[in-house]
């Protein structure tokens, strides 16, 4: 019996006493600790060798880069800027000390302190765990439980180019002419600057980041808010890299775009029709509703999204 | 070529930025934050199977227990309350939802909530990885940096016992009569009450937590400190039942006392002489110096500790 990321957050869950002085814990992209006027959020995240990164695919610098990177978008997601990260490695013994110099390099990219962290040995695979933390002001901070009907909803950029990314690594297709693809699947940027603007706009209600496709991230967000949603698959952002290259090998540039996730863009909805100061795509619309999606202009005329597991 | 975690930890500082906002970083038993009137402390730690522990040997409520018991060890150490923890595992597919179930009440044993976490698959270990948080008054914190020449050096409690129980699991030594040592190593509790009462005593200077022996962990106060010190092997607090096991397999407690490590007392010193209120070990002494121990009444005349590392 194998389980899955949703039962075990539900045990985890269930199993909480109530926590002190508003602390918001499990549901959101990070925790969120209230220090006066500001806030202070912390998230955590996994790579595991083989499972979320091969070390024929990706140099140490990449990897360490990616590692920060993922926890990074969480801390966008939440408006915050990052002021910390707590490194945890579990290192095999065919691992050298310049392998771990340019990992470090990788995770410093992003110019946040590492502030602390444990080495420790492991038999076989790679395993690295960050903890990022940030901060934010109260009044800025967006969450995924305060979405409203009749909400735009919005992505910060391209969809599906890192999943064609992995695409071309795991079936070892020619990368010449689609190496943007490649990048992003290997070196995911946080939206830490957009976050932090979008988190000053009022008319912003709700926001996450895309790390396991649209089509499941705004599962979240309806949950937690309570909300359907319509997506107009004609309005999603795909990269010509990403055209051409589903051309060339008879793929569905939608089906990348909604479903194959790890593009670390910004998911988030704001008041109907406003202007927005700010280079973002609108892919849909909030409603009342009880938690589901209709998709316009699918690939498909009965194009139903089936879920995503780690497991 | 294989690792020191001495040498990782190099490497990451040798790479950072200047922090801003008087964190403290690297160096002590948890990063320090300043929010105001209090600090923020944040530490990690992982447990990886079959390096840290066994599935055979431990329940999941254990092996859970002791995944927190580590982290608030180094909480306790900071003369913190801990308030959060964030759980990060990679599962392997033979590890069942109600392994999951036991092992997340037994990190709830101390009723610190679980904020946050993450939650992948893994091929073959399993992998834990927890962050915890607390807090403290700024003027109650207790730094390794700032023991004191002339200070007495103290322990909480009995060392050796955890060491003990290890040796009797690796060895399949009938562990009847000596429960106490087996469970002193699966089941550790961190000494948090007496951390926090530490904490606000003016006469102790410096703290931190025995993980790896007191052999291996006082150096980190010295080269902190800038201090010799002299432990006098008499005086180390040695429980009857280490000491009967001892007697039975010829083996030597003292040093089970001085390096087996994962005892998880508080080593900290006060100024000389006090008659502090607490149940607390005298050890050893402090003085100016380049960071030497010298060892009363040791095992052995020439007796050098040389070592402790995880790789």
């Amino acid at each position: 019996m194998s389980l899955s990321e949703f039962q075990l957050i539900d045990t985890i869950r269930n199993f909480q006493p109530n926590f002190s002085d508003d602390i918001e814990g499990i549901g959101d992209d990070a925790a969120i600790i209230p220090v006066g006027q500001q806030s202070f959020v912390i998230t955590t995240d996994s790579l595991v060798e083989n499972i979320h990164f091969k070390m024929e695919w990706a140099s140490p610098f990449q990897i360490g880069r990616k590692s920060a990177a993922v926890n990074l978008s969480d801390i966008a997601a939440m408006g915050a800027q990052p002021f910390g990260l707590f490194l945890s490695i579990s290192v095999p013994k065919t691992v050298d000390y310049c392998w771990i110099e340019q990992f470090i390099l990788g995770i410093k990219t992003f110019g946040v302190p590492i502030l602390g962290g444990d080495t420790t040995s492991s038999k076989d695979s790679l395993f690295i765990n960050i903890t990022a933390i940030g901060k934010v002001d109260n009044n800025s901070i967006k969450r995924r439980s305060t979405a409203k009907s009749g909400d735009d909803i919005y992505v910060t950029g391209t969809l599906g180019d890192s999943g064609a990314g992995l695409y071309i690594l795991q079936n070892n297709l020619d990368p010449v002419g689609f190496q943007s693809l490649v990048e992003a699947h290997l070196n995911p940027s946080p939206q830490l600057k957009i976050g932090t603007e979008l988190a000053e706009l009022r008319e912003v209600h709700s926001m996450m980041d895309i790390s396991d496709g649209l089509a499941g991230d705004i599962h979240h967000i309806l949950d937690q808010s309570g909300l359907s949603a319509t997506i107009d698959c004609d309005k999603l952002p795909i990269s010509e890299s990403l055209r051409t290259f589903c051309n060339k090998y008879d793929l569905d540039p939608i089906r990348f775009a909604l479903e194959a996730g790890e593009d670390y863009q910004l998911l988030f909805s704001a008041e109907k029709k406003k202007c927005l100061p700010l280079p973002c795509v609108k892919v849909g619309e909030l409603y009342t509703g009880p938690g589901q999606v209709k998709f316009l202009n699918s690939p498909s005329p009965d194009y139903k999204y089936t879920g995503y597991t780690h497991f």
